[in-house]
């Protein structure tokens, strides 16, 4: 697994833990990575397994808080446990992505996120590329609490995201 | 609406504003305010309607974030709109509660509390009591990224769950 | 987003405001701008997003209630509350089309459409281009009440439906 | 079955038909016959069933356009198909009300009732008793375009909901 | 619409009155006007709308009626009501064949039409083909009470059925 | 097991056949044998597994025949199998009522009893007890094809049904 | 948590691990208990979470193993990872019991335990008390491959149950 | 059918039997044979149906028995009975595979394979390919209680699994 430094504070410091279940998850969960990106902040990313490589998984999220981890986003489809596996891990705020599966379409995936009991939170947003990079903008919207670069630059990108909804025309009637 | 005043640290400061679109929905929201008040966080609570008193709804908002507050817990049911409405009025990590529905139980309230489209994320626990529970332990994790001491509370709080379960007996068979 | 004038009785008037939470969804919507056209009636219809441009699309409701609007047509997916914002800003009648989302088809898009809460009635016709054309036809059936030459009109688009049903042949077996 | 005269303008007039499958849907259909009643609109309201009475359906209906309906309110639960059929008997806007079915709870009713295909438009509001107040609601703003002392009272009734929720109280923690 | 007459008894005895609502329903009905034809059972199928054109139905139900009819298979998508208006038309066996839909696959057809109210059965068989397929069968297997020809067809259709499934080869292993 | 004998033709014919997967299915079904008795058709019913007795189904369902049998009918709930198992052992119409489940309120039943593969036809009637009385009307509708007697009870069925409904009142509104 | 030795072959042999996420779903699982117990199997039951207990689980899981653990029978709710854990963590064949769900009514468990991935799987049962007694079934099952005296055990319970069915009497009509 | 030998460990001993309702659901069951020959373990593979070859299932069941057969792996899809029938032939563990079905991609095959009664389980793995490689990676668990050199394998199938996981790497974002 290649590490995808991009926005480094400092020198190894990695603001952002992204974690799919396999590498297969990309396609949706590089969405949250871009908009990290675009946001100036650091982020690791990683397919590891809460079923087929536990152990790596734990050691990478106690790496990741050394490092200066804030938050983990984690992508998984089916019974997707690997936000709720990450989030028994850490008391940092864990989002959950549910991928979409491939004959259930991310219902399973859905559910399997969302519905945790009492006491472990995962955060979750919508199915796919949109809850990939809102997990992204809501991890961001939360470091921007004490970083008021950060909050201009989110209050940038809805003024941005509004005028390009202004902006944008449709089509004459054929 | 009674203002609950509980934890707070400063004069007027609430750290979380927990919104409902209903009062009938504080059976499922007060367990927001009790991890709230049990942790110390000062809150305010209301029943405000994204779609009966959406001037209001706004004024709260820009109000609280005068005073401080850091994060929104918003629940509502069925076509369950206002944790995405609250969600398109600040920056603020916002955090959606699916409340039960009469007759769907809380699948509409989750379909539409969770599928915010891109841009404008609204983070989702669980539909019912234990979403609104966790959805203050997110709020909180969040705070106590810069608050040791709520770290300290927050790991506490793990570890008493922790040995709750370990303590836990089952009964004999009959 | 350009102005689409087809049918304009006097100057300016506009009797139906077509709005959708993204030009993406004008593949759908645009079978409510025909059957609009084809009766004569003149409409505006604009991209505006509930969460993006929640200002514009206030400014656009009003603006649209001087202009003589009779009736809002509001198409939108996923977590789709774009139909009940606007029903929660006029008390024309609002009909809500639910837009087929990527994963879900539509599911999450009719419950966060039709299951609103009492006060606030969403009109909500059924899923994707069918539901958006006969969005039109029930605006255009209550303008009818009213108008003589439009019932006249919606009589006739009744008999040709039912004839083209009874010219309509099935092919031989093979 | 009883006729009921609560609100009439002129001798006989019969603004609006309530319609429901069953006696027993009266439980959440009369939600639509008080609304109905609290803003002064006659209505008839009866239970007919598209599938066992089809006759008397249709004699019903256009013995309701006879008497100044204007809008058709149909209910019915499980495979309910009388909104449908209403709206196939007459040109006037007819709007769905999804029973609560015994065992699905509604969710067949809701689809039966507002997947309508092109042509024939079932403008559908919620399941059960927030969709039955809503149809009501629906009929009246539809009404209302051409009266402006009903405009008025709708924008009471909207300023009186407004008001209830803003003085809504939250109980206290306990 | 042509007729189709493919194994007829006598003149103008059609013992099956196959119906759908669109003839774009034909891919899938075709499957049961073949069956029909491979048992030498009369038929004849249209395209028919409960809702655009109800009164051609219940003319074609009733010519139906006078041509020997002794079964109806109904297939429609999305709320399918084609099946169950056929049944309140005649006390003849009608048979609801659930039409996949475009967004929701069939799983709204499949319950509005399987969903009836006690009182007006529609024997509903499987979404799309098999389904239609199993309409004709079902028919037949009634026919065949009092039929010792077509009896002794369906037992071949069985065993040649049972055959083939027992000759069916599996590939190899690549 | 008890024999009801009810309405027995001749000595000891049983035009149909019902059967459930458990005792507790009964009821939902005696709606059907209710029926049966009503319209004096001669049933047996019975209580026997397609996984638990598969051999004394068997048994039961060719032991039926040689009784004159002319159709069965089968409930049962969950993994719902019993009516496709019935099917596979006679080429007599088999009707199938899905049992409401304890927990997935019949939605697995439906789903295993209607979705057949080609070739093996289950007649599916509505979830529950409204769709064991079709069940039994719709056998009998059946029957009815060359039974005189039997067509003309079927119509007055059909007679006082809609009279019920067209003497039912609604109450008063309160 | 107290221990359950009921039927030990050995000093402190447990042939079967029954564990599950609360306390509260001791009222399913104990279904499973009472199967261990009535064929003789040794067996420990435990309340122990996947994300609350992650070490105390690991723990028991090998201790379970060493102690002659055969098979794991595990039972969870909601985004119910439970069985999945278990599954991680050892390569003795794992049964999933999805645990009904306040809300989704076990939905969520069911697709949370069943969609595992390739290459970790879990055996999953019904929703509840069937499917507890069942994974506790199908455990015996295995080990009475090797197990002559098991294998009678399991065969007279299947005629015992056949017996049971075919004794079961049905109530007369009213 | 063809007889597929692949890893006879003796004569004519076949260990697992993996059964489908139709040759189309090779292509999903395949991959449960796949796991079969890469494990070394001996099995036959066969297309049979409930519903179409219930004698030939039968003999084939008992003939497995006789050949050594130790489990069973079963996949159906739509009213996916045939799991359940075979569990109820035999005490040996039946695994089910719910093959995706056309329109509602598994969900039914999924419902009627897993919730069966009380008495005959079926451990029940995930919709399509998965889900078949894991009923054999079940069936392998089990054998390998008794068998130290399948143990061996399946902890080397499950390190070079975890290996594969941590060795892949994330494309660049582009």
């Amino acid at each position: 697994m290649i590490e995808q430094k991009m926005a480094e504070n400092k020198n190894d410091e990695k603001l952002i833990g992204i974690v799919m279940g396999s590498t297969s998850d990309w396609d949706v969960m590089k969405e949250a990575a871009k908009v990290c990106r675009d946001f100036g902040i650091s982020f690791d990313a990683r397919a590891l397994s809460a079923h087929r490589t536990p152990d790596e998984l734990g050691e990478w999220i106690s790496g990741m808080e050394k490092r200066g981890c804030k938050a983990f986003i984690a992508g998984a489809g089916g019974a997707a446990h690997l936000a709720g596996v990450v989030a028994s891990h850490t008391i940092l705020p864990t989002f959950g992505v549910p991928i979409p599966s491939k004959y259930m379409k991310g219902l399973d995936s859905l559910l399997a996120t969302v519905q945790m009991p009492r006491g472990i939170p995962v955060s979750t947003l919508a199915i796919g590329e949109a809850g990939a990079a809102n997990a992204a903008l809501a991890a961001i919207s939360m470091l921007a609490i004490n970083n008021d670069d950060l909050k201009k630059k989110l209050i940038e990108f809805r003024v941005k995201q509004s005028e390009k909804v202004r902006k944008a025309t449709l089509p004459e009637l054929d």
